[in-house]
Formats: structure tokens, C-alpha cells, sequence
């Protein structure tokens, strides 16, 4: 990995999908890759059952909107190089996600769990900003 | 326009959206472009909501997935050609979007929902086969 600002992000990995179907807000937890931090997102039930699909590789009878998404990034040959929490701001987090197709590069915002649902189907590394590491593990141990 | 099979295909226009948020079903309407034949194709509160945004040119706060989903088309200047209502089986209809990139095509299976969305965000053209028109509207009248 190479890329400008590396020092400021911190490599994540998903460590657990916690979906309660009563409830309209499903948990994932980021992990440090090579740390013991780790922190919640809150994200909904379609994203949370992306996330589980992609990471027990269940094929869905039909394309749903997650699906489709991947299948046009895999059909048109475009690379998913990295997403990236990057801020946090009135208890929200944000992404970006960074594309990469014919040696050009493109970066779009996202909500973190839709950039996490692309991640974990085309098996891109998660990164945080390490402002953003540090101030949501700051909050967790008040 | 111009592409193989024209004759079999017929140049639809959504003509409603039907939303009621206490139901899981919603319901769209597509309306033959150069006639009145139409039918109802029953979609998800999300797509459902999408296509209504879409229509309005109503922003969100957020992109949400179908948000993403054309941002990163729009943003890797992929055309979407048409989408085309393609199939009926057991009363479930099946879709394909065509996409244009630097002079390549690429067809792609997609739920209609999912594909209207799209056709609506780009302004792209919704046809249907006419052998699916022709079977959906003789169920009708029965």
C-alpha cells in the first residue's frame, strides 16, 4: 500500500455483524488490523444483510440494489482500491471510497455502510482517519 | 435509437408512483410511450422512494445506495443506454440495464425496481419486450 496520507489512516478489518431483525438499526464493529481498538456503526437492515451476504458469499436469487452496484463495478473492470471512514461529526460517520479504472483514480462519498458492503464484496481494506479512531475511542472509554 | 431487436421492444414511460409507507409494497405504473397499454410492477419502499426522489430531483442529505449507485456511474462517465424490461416469470418481472463506457457495451441483469431507478436518475429511455407487454396486459383484462 501506498498512497499520500497513509500515517493518518489506520487499517480496520470488520470484526463482528450483529442484526437483530425487530430492530431498524443493525451494529458492525471495526477492528484495528493490527490493534485492539475497535468501535460500533450503526447502519440498516439492507446494508447489514449485504455485509453478512458478501462475507458468507451467499448468492441472492435475484440482484438486490448492493448486488447490482457490485456487478456493474465487477463488469466494467473497476477496482475498489480502498474506502475510508474518514470523518465524524454529530455522532455520523462518513466515508469515501476510492475507485480505480484504466489507471485513472476516482474518489466518492459514501455512507460507511455502503462503502463497508462494496469492501467486503470485493475484498478492499477498510481504513480510518486516526483523528476519527482517536476521538470515537476517546468518547467510548468516558 | 437504433440497436438489434427494436421490433420486439416498446418504448415505456413511468406514469406513476404509488407510495404507502404503511405498506411493504409499493407500486409503480409504466405506460406505453405511443400508446395506453400500461401495467403495474410492485417494488420495494426504498427503490420506491429512489424513483420518487429521482422524479423530484430531491437531494438527500446522504447519498443512499442508489445515490452511490449513480454517482459512481455518472462519476466514471458510464452511460446508461436503456433499461429493459426483459421477462415474466411467475409473476415476477426481470430486467437488464445497458451500459455504455469509452465506446465498450455491457448488459446487465437488474431487479426493474433497481433499473427504473437508474433510467430515472439518467434520464435513460424504459422499454419492455412486446412479448412481455402483450402477456401482462392479456392477464389484465381477464
Amino acid at each position: 500500500m501506498s498512497f499520500k496520507g497513509v500515517d493518518d489512516l489506520v487499517h480496520m478489518v470488520l470484526s463482528r455483524i450483529m442484526i437483530s431483525e425487530n430492530s431498524d438499526h443493525q451494529i458492525i464493529v471495526l477492528k484495528e488490523k493490527d490493534g485492539d481498538r475497535n468501535f460500533p456503526i450503526v447502519i440498516g437492515i439492507q446494508e447489514a444483510w449485504a455485509i453478512d451476504r458478501a462475507v458468507k458469499n451467499i448468492p441472492t436469487p435475484r440482484p438486490l440494489t448492493h448486488d447490482l452496484m457490485g456487478n456493474i463495478i465487477n463488469g466494467l473492470d473497476i477496482g475498489v482500491e480502498r474506502i475510508t471512514i474518514n470523518d465524524l461529526k454529530n455522532n455520523t460517520f462518513y466515508a469515501t471510497i476510492a475507485l480505480k479504472q484504466n489507471g485513472s483514480k476516482f474518489e466518492i462519498d459514501a455512507r460507511p455502510s455502503d462503502a463497508i458492503v462494496l469492501a467486503t464484496q470485493m475484498k478492499s481494506e477498510i481504513f480510518v482517519s486516526r483523528k476519527v479512531l482517536d476521538e470515537v475511542c476517546k468518547i467510548d472509554s468516558m
